[in-house]
């Protein structure tokens, strides 16, 4: 992998790149959606490449429950099996460790947890994760990590942190794939000097690139930017910087101004799913009366198969009919437009109007 | 509405023809896949086109439900609602009065029966019914017939067979779309004494089109010929003919033997959401084990989207993570599957070969 640094904003931290893996190149500030098990709900992925889509984000949890990493590697890897011409990152399952509410015990070692498919018993340790990733084929994976719940008490999120960084050490240690990019993870929770010291040492132990989880987990907004604020410094300026699970458009562009390159998020999917639809006119919740008999498209802006098609009567008409077509159309449009702002971002970028852009989609995503 | 007979088989009823409506042509024998409430489920109009489905069929009665025939009219038709390029035919409601469980009363003049949305009364009448079918607007609708359920007494039978038949005449009556061209259903049971009554006297009334209803609700295979070798021969030669709900492979070959022009059939999209696929090399169910790691397409001889993008491996996880994605590969392969199935039935009746045909058919889809 490689990644060079094409613009950087001289008000901010902002920066444009290219980042260069084994399948094809992604222009930074880059959205990866969420491709979980291997799909992005709805949608197939030939048609999520017509959206512009450059990489998605798959999670190595998730496909050792089901269909199994070896099933994947059998088939020539993610990339292969999906049928999928762009990049793949992974996710370690360190935040399906947290996520998932079932029993579960976590050491030093690792974690025991069950499979949420048929109850058995799923051994993750920083070894294990890696050496899944490694059989699924990503272009990018990322350590094994453990992911803070919220509200965490200073002295969890301190010893959980220490956790982390010693799995990164055996991430790194385990990795052995020369095709992959492994990413460090910063954690830390809500507290800037254990972000400070995560990102320090995460550095000091050297990855390709970094990524910073345990955000977006039910903090506040100012306590995930004061945890942004701390890392974001304090991580090698020349490597790509990946927020986890953020996908909020103004949080996306304030991260962008810290020097995050990269991020991947449900949102624009699983709000097209609950019939919430960006536009560049504003938000469309698509369930509403008003639209019964628009005969209009979504967005007169867009170029995605929805707004190409159909009216908003009609989408409406599908959504009310809980129609598996409407979910896969107002994804597909949603994508379109996040799609759309990143490029917005980039030029944005260029041009150094960042700050005018955020102003104007604040205007067009608040609902 | 022309319809023009192409070729005949001298050794049966069958013929290939060419069915012309103001939105395109029909090449026949042809299947309909049913989009009744606007839509093929799982599957969004434009891509329906590209598997070569030429037509579809909208069912007026959930369409009244939901949205209204109001708003489909308002919107310029069910062509334009849909966006649909092809041929639309509507039936006329007369099977959902009979499928559908509820309380219902129904009497000469018409049927009350409660709306499965919201419970409201919805008041059916053949006047009714050619009034809503003539605001959505398809090329072929259907007079308002009362299909009977199976197994029926003689006397039921023929009373409400004699009911469809004064319905066929106020359908007639309240015809006045001259862009719509109206079938007339025979009906009549299981008895071929009282489908050769139905044939004739519909035939009598003069419709340009002819529809076989009240078949394929739970009769014998037997049962169901029986009562087209009846009413077929009763029906003027130059009409087309169209044999409702009926899509199972061989036995739309039978009936196509028998003189039947069109069908359509949930079959193909239900089948396919139920991981039960076509293919020229036999049945393939999706969720079995043995397709887990199956490198392979559905089928070598297919070129839907399905086939040319992804491997039996990949579309058995999708549809075991009960994944929309799935339902709408596999539905749109059902639907390039029967557009290959009856543009083999017309090159059949071309070159003499049904019988062979029908044996190639029955080997493939035996389960």
């Amino acid at each position: 992998m490689d990644f060079e640094i094409v613009t950087r904003d001289p008000s901010s931290s902002a920066r444009t790149g290219l980042l260069v893996t084994p399948h094809g190149a992604v222009e930074t500030p880059a959205f990866m959606p969420c491709a979980s098990r291997g799909v992005i709900k709805a949608c197939a992925p030939d048609e999520v490449a017509s959206t512009g889509v450059q990489a998605v984000m798959c999670n190595a949890f998730h496909l050792l429950v089901r269909p199994g990493s070896q099933v994947i590697h059998q088939a020539g890897g993610l990339h292969r099996f999906m049928n999928w011409p762009g990049v793949v990152a992974t996710d370690s399952g360190g935040f399906q460790v947290f996520s998932l509410a079932q029993p579960k015990s976590v050491t030093d070692e690792g974690v025991v947890l069950r499979s949420p498919l048929d109850g058995s018993k799923i051994r993750l340790t920083p070894e294990v994760s890696i050496q899944v990733q490694s059989a699924l084929g990503a272009d990018i994976i990322m350590a094994f990590d453990e992911c803070t719940s919220y509200p965490c008490g200073y002295d969890d999120a301190a010893q959980s942190m220490e956790r982390t960084l010693r799995w990164a050490q055996q991430s790194k240690a385990a990795h052995d794939n020369s095709a992959q990019a492994l990413f460090g993870i910063v954690q830390g929770s809500v507290y800037a000097d254990l972000r400070v010291e995560s990102a320090r040492a995460t550095a000091e132990i050297g990855f390709p690139g970094y990524a910073i989880g345990g955000v977006s987990v039910g903090e506040t907004e100012a306590e995930m930017f004061t945890a942004l604020d701390a890392a974001l410094p304090e991580l090698p300026e020349a490597a790509p910087r990946h927020l986890l699970g953020v996908g909020v458009p103004v949080q996306m562009i304030e991260a962008v101004k810290r020097g995050v390159d990269l991020f991947d998020c449900v949102l624009p999917t699983r709000n097209a799913r609950h019939g919430l639809l960006y536009t560049w006119e504003g938000i469309v919740r698509i369930n509403n009366a008003q639209y019964r008999e628009d005969p209009r498209p979504l967005s007169e802006l867009c170029d995605c198969p929805a707004c190409t098609h159909y009216s908003r009567a009609y989408l409406h008409h599908l959504f009310r009919l809980e129609e598996a077509a409407a979910w896969r159309l107002l994804s597909l449009h949603n994508l379109r437009f996040f799609m759309q702002l990143m490029a917005q971002i980039r030029e944005a970028i260029h041009a150094r109007e960042l700050d005018q852009l955020r102003t104007r989609v604040a205007a067009i995503t608040r609902s």
